[in-house]
């Protein structure tokens, strides 16, 4: 079938590459005008037959926002926009009834697969009316991993990217898991050898997935890590699932601490440590380092 | 090659035969009769040729450190003892020096894949001295999973159940992560179908996992979980992890939650919340349950 | 001077009568017509010379929007509306600016001192403009404790409702610090008395404070908290204390953990500890406990 | 009465001076010839009447036990030994059997209070034979704080320095507790003057301490802690705490947070947060901090 997507990116190049290769005739616009096939959304919606579907592959917020304000514009009663960016659940209800009022339809796609999905697939998390995703399946299908896996319509309008955000706060205590399992090799006398010991547990062990064949390849390149810094960024879905824990009530020890270390991370110095410093000397009269 | 087991339980039993499939003979002993190929300690040695080697796969603690000792009186200088049990990595210098007063070799090999390991094979971490290591090859070969990963000689003696020690406690990091984003989805009116949720996430996604595939797996038999209660033991290596981190002043948030949370899951009621219930009624007047 | 106040409660009231007893004539209002002075609202402000100031004292939420909306309608140019109640800081600009069409001003107090209140006064952190303050100085200084301390002009609007959810937040980990401390003694074989522990605590000691008198103080009453569940509920100021580290990634580990202690001790069953039992049941055969 | 007291740094020295207000007579010794009464434990031990009582002022660990090592063959039937430091609970028993087979009787005592101790008096908590104990009231009464609190016979021997180790282990997680409300403040742009709001919860508010009175008087000599590095050293009892909540499968989430918070304060770049950059620039191709 035919599709729309606009940001080409590093995602959104890779998908239109994949889909192309299943034959589906993919127009892309971005603003960079060296990779687009089109000059403007308006051109865009043209070189399309109605109904039309356009993916919207940009920066989650105000970017994503504003293209789909300009869609609803630009598009026609039938037509559908699919939003496959990080945008945070809450976005997608808003986003869907500005289109409703011009009888355009919404669906939300959490995309994950990152530098690998053109190869091997982008699993999606997809929220929306039934008819909607059941008419945007052939794209889906394209684009998900052959297998059985790699799909799920997890409810209405929002509950897609929904999914999606869970599914990096549990990435993000994954991490955090290997990540200490790897600090406290490197710190032990009792061992001789912590990437062997990663490697082997590529098989055969309870802990085994696709993240230790990454950070087993990580430490292929870099056996030491001494070419990357311990200063990690987070892309907001951490962030917004500690919040649905708080709003929901749901205890989530493992994934906040993940979230704070990544805070810790990015701090030059904690002020909370300069007070429990500051305190401890006036207690104890312990010396304090200064700055 | 030839190989003593002693302990031929859920374990024990799946590596024999394993072990036997793969043309090696082993001699099996257990307390229970019924599956043992001899009646003591004493026939299972006499059974073997020298240079011998025994396989220890009994509780950790007191039944492993008993049966190291009458190894020592009963094996003869050049043979192995190898404790593939779940012992403490501490345990292993002790054992390792006992025998050594006999002349015979130690090596302890943390085992990782459960009831699936007979088909699957065993991940195996081990401590030891190199030459014994070396002889030991042929049985390790024969319970690793097939494919270049699932073995790796992590250090001297200890350095094994240390290896395993660590996997366990990324492990118990790892279930966290899954059940805080099982506990979130299922508690979210954001979402419809949680068992789809998971199932879909089994293929191109970032934290597909052999966990996660079990995950599914016990979704499927059980979609809300509703013949199984919260209550969850530990077996000792998360226990040791944070002790570790604790000693070597690696901070292990992730991971020592995971333990408080299965702690809490085992308590009726918590004294702790007790107390701060008991707190802010003193202050604020709060009504407190009353047991 | 004069002050209206709405909502006659437990901690309304104690601070009129406070107020009352240093000087000031305080006009109350309370749906309960037993304890109120005037019949409703239209009263109340009749009851005032201006330029008045009425204090709001009803729960945090609907019950004080409405109220300061009626208030809106009633009230004149140049009168004050405190917010004393336990109102989220992002209610205040909303609440003040509602006030600002009708040239009404506004003040937010954050009060801390509970059921104590009455007698060793209300600790205020306040938000306004800084006339608005001034001019209910005389209120501020009869409800405050005697001494230097106690009241602190936070800054604009909603600075106090801010400092006290902070206020909280700490209080929510100071308390759960002793419950620890609590949980840890009672489970050990070490010690022998608990409660006089506690109480020899109370003088000379790093952690002595208001709260371990309490603590005391309720072991005085009910030595081993036999009376008491481990079920805590939470007024909101600790939640929202931890959406605003998240908004302002401040990591706060001990705050968060405290709040999910108490959210974990109001739950019958945990469902993430029922996934982590299936997953151990199913990689390891180990037993789970049935529902 | 008469003591004797070895090492007389920071504690020793003022507790020395304390005892000698309240009329008992106290022979110091100190490898420092210039603050020392005598030269020698033997001179010590010759300056004082039997039955004796010393008091060890030393580092805990290899000091104290090597002073006990000494009294044990100086000391006679009768005598008794306190040790004032800050040992591990369980060096008290190792401590306690050496003395013991010569008749000698011990006491260990925790001592809070650092610099303040001296006017304030001393928190005493202290494990011991009852006779022991009470034969030494008249030291103990001199050095705890005038009141009803500040003294405690926790239970046998080791009780003392375990009540005092769970003290520490609080007095973590409180200063934590402030720390993170530090932090928060001091990131918001609601509230104008963290300082001030520090210094008003002296008075009326349920978080009032003496932890919180010495947060007040740090920032009034240094308002923004600009002179002070968010470097925390530890002195042990917090992991000994932890490792304690680990044996007696206590969940100590606030209490762990807070130490692991140290450890953080204290690694130049962390081991854990490189593993998690080289994760992230693995699947997703997301940039990471070079060294």
């Amino acid at each position: 079938m035919q599709l729309g997507m606009i940001g080409l990116g590093k995602m959104g190049g890779n998908m239109k590459l994949r889909l192309e290769k299943a034959g589906h005739k993919v127009v892309g616009y971005d603003r960079n005008p060296d990779v687009a096939d089109v000059g403007s959304l308006e051109d865009l919606v043209a070189a399309l037959d109605g109904p039309r579907a356009v993916w919207v592959m940009v920066p989650a917020g105000e970017a994503t926002r504003s293209t789909v304000a300009e869609l609803g514009a630009l598009l026609s009663k039938g037509d559908i926009v699919i939003d496959g960016g990080n945008s945070r659940f809450t976005d997608d209800a808003v986003n869907a009834a500005l289109l409703a009022e011009h009888g355009i339809g919404y669906v939300d796609a959490g995309v994950s697969g990152g530098v690998w999905g053109i190869t091997e697939g982008y699993a999606l998390m997809v929220g929306g009316a039934e008819g909607d995703v059941e008419r945007l399946m052939p794209i889906f299908n394209a684009l998900k991993p052959e297998g059985e896996f790699g799909f799920v319509h997890a409810g209405g309008v929002g509950a897609g990217h929904y999914a999606k955000m869970v599914h990096n706060g549990i990435e993000y205590a994954m991490m955090q898991a290997y990540a200490e399992g790897y600090e406290l090799l490197e710190a032990s006398e009792h061992v001789d050898n912590v990437p062997e010991i990663f490697k082997s547990w590529r098989q055969g062990t309870v802990i085994r997935s696709w993240l230790l064949d990454l950070m087993d390849r990580a430490l292929d390149e870099d056996p030491e890590l001494a070419r990357v810094k311990g200063y990690v960024e987070d892309s907001g879905e951490g962030r917004w699932t500690v919040d649905e824990g708080i709003r929901l009530r749901v205890p989530l020890p493992a994934i906040t601490e993940s979230l704070f270390a990544r805070f810790t991370s990015r701090q030059e110095d904690s002020p909370a440590m300069k007070a429990v410093a500051a305190l401890r000397n006036q207690f104890g009269g312990h010396a304090v380092k200064s700055e």
